[in-house]
């Protein structure tokens, strides 16, 4: 701990000017500097991955108030995993993996209560991706207690290739689901669902008419649907859901560019003709069942039940371009930055 | 049961067009004739009421193929209550009240099976509203077991003075909510909801602006929305909703009139804020618990916790204008035509 140690360079991408519309990699910028020592109770976190998270952008607006703003030349905030490299806190020792909020960088030097030790018998990132609460807990409380998947039924998830729908439609399988079926945009998106996750459908939204397939592959109906799209798909799924089903809404990702103008669900009426329920959540709201949700993932991940699905772009320096092809898509499950 | 009996006049309102657009006066016209004798198993009866609901407008229809279509010459199929005066059944006695469809006159000879014997120790009008199916019924489940209102909460009712939201604001009160509001068009049905059938709350949406009344009436959120007229309405309780909060979609007056242009509630991410669901339900799907719903509804009529709210128009003559009100609206609660 003496202030002797020689430090490595941290590397940060740090925000050049706020964004309005589009997020682009002009935005940022990337620094050097010696990594600050830890003060007391401090500890200095080798970064291992950053999350790329939609959240993300709401900091980069140029908007008064708001808490989380980034401002100029400030590193971005963002969550992440690491390794204990330096530490000035009884807390944590040196070599230990943390989660937490560690912003777009190689290094960082955080108070050790701001952090959370983690157990590396996974892979770190796991703790962003399918054990990240934004991610794979998601998918969990939204499959499991908002959607109340039961055996033998029939599930279909928008967004399916992505982060959270990839989760939450393999929880579906396992919780014993009879068949699951995808929607998603792209043949290769489609392909993986069906190969590699063992969904037992999926749909092409970009190439093909999603009401005609989800009435192929559900003849008799759709008993939960998890939804991260919103929009006419949202439509279609209510048009074929089946007494009792349950929608649950776990996001509107089509909606989100125009927020003020949500086209609400016009076939909602279905709920009433079906005695049918539509739920909304989020990860927030389950605080108190985290516990679980852990042991049960963790679980699925090491025997194999659960499969992680990455998208990983290597380097700090691709931060940017990461942040931009989170909405531009493209990508298959959770987008990381492995720095 | 000699055929020597000299039977009643029978004062029917037969078809004299199918309807387009809006139903008026002129498509029906008064016919008389002898009633007929009742056949073997068949009872002769005197109707008493005439149920006056929205599914009779549809029957009016020029469609091919609707089973409930009424043929140009033909008695309005309706909902009734009457008593027995000629009896060709071991079933039913002269003087037994009876509830079943007997049509738009003033008597109906028909099958004793197709009608149910009731208790007359209540009004006999109670069991087209208070204690119908479309009406009281549908209120007790939908307040009970999809609103699943508890003690202590609010609730927010829409079409409150209509035959259903009546008795649903009631039924939340008997079931111990906390405060009940109910939403209505104009000062007299206002005054009449916390006059009379005791709401602790009144928005007249035809004078006042509903969210900010929403929101002074119930500064901490709605628990429980019973939703009867759907459009901005909904939306504007969605934006009100508590975390946990449930909307019980009993119907969409305000969509009805172009049903295929539902506007879908803009605000139904507010569930996914708050955690809360919209369950839709008809009457049909409670169908098993029918014996305890008339039970526990017979005792609060007769206890007078439940008040009957009827708009009775006099004589078989009015059926045609009851039926154009029912739609212009200005009445209040169930709309009944005493023959």
């Amino acid at each position: 701990m003496s202030d002797m140690t020689n430090r490595p360079v941290n590397r940060k991408i740090v925000l050049v000017e706020h964004v309005k519309g589009q997020v682009k990699p002009e935005h940022f910028r990337l620094e050097e500097e010696e990594a600050r020592a830890p003060d007391d109770g401090e500890v200095l976190i080798a970064v291992d991955t950053i999350s790329i998270d939609a959240f993300i952008r709401t900091s980069l607006n140029d908007w008064e108030g708001l808490h989380t703003q980034t401002p100029i030349g400030g590193v971005v905030g963002t969550l992440n995993v690491g390794r204990v490299v330096e530490s000035n806190s009884d807390a944590l020792a040196v070599g230990d993996a943390v989660t937490g909020g560690l912003g777009s960088q190689t290094y960082a030097t955080v108070p050790a209560a701001t952090v959370q030790k983690i157990d590396d018998s996974l892979p770190l990132s796991t703790y962003l991706g399918a054990l990240g609460l934004t991610t794979g807990l998601t998918a969990y409380f939204g499959m499991l207690q908002v959607g109340q998947v039961k055996e033998g039924e029939t599930v279909l998830v928008s967004g399916a290739a992505g982060a959270v729908g990839s989760v939450a439609g393999q929880i579906a399988k396992i919780a014993g689901a009879k068949k699951v079926i995808g929607i998603a945009g792209g043949k290769e998106k489609c392909e993986f669902l069906t190969g590699t996750l063992g969904f037992d459908g999926a749909i092409d939204y970009k190439n093909e008419n999603v009401d005609a397939r989800i009435k192929e592959l559900a003849p008799d109906g759709i008993d939960v649907f998890f939804d991260n799209v919103g929009g006419e798909i949202l439509d279609f799924a209510l048009d074929n859901i089946r007494e009792r089903g349950r929608v649950a809404i776990c996001g509107a990702i089509s909606q989100y560019d125009d927020h003020l103008n949500v086209k609400g669900p016009s076939l909602y009426l279905r709920l009433a003709e079906r005695y049918a329920r539509m739920e909304g959540f989020t990860v927030m709201h389950f605080m108190d069942q985290y516990g679980k949700a852990y042991a049960d993932l963790s679980e699925w991940l090491k025997n194999g039940k659960l499969k992680v699905v990455e998208h990983v772009e290597e380097g700090i320096e691709s931060f940017p371009i990461a942040l931009q092809k989170l909405f531009t898509g493209g990508h298959m499950g959770k987008m990381l930055v492995k720095v």
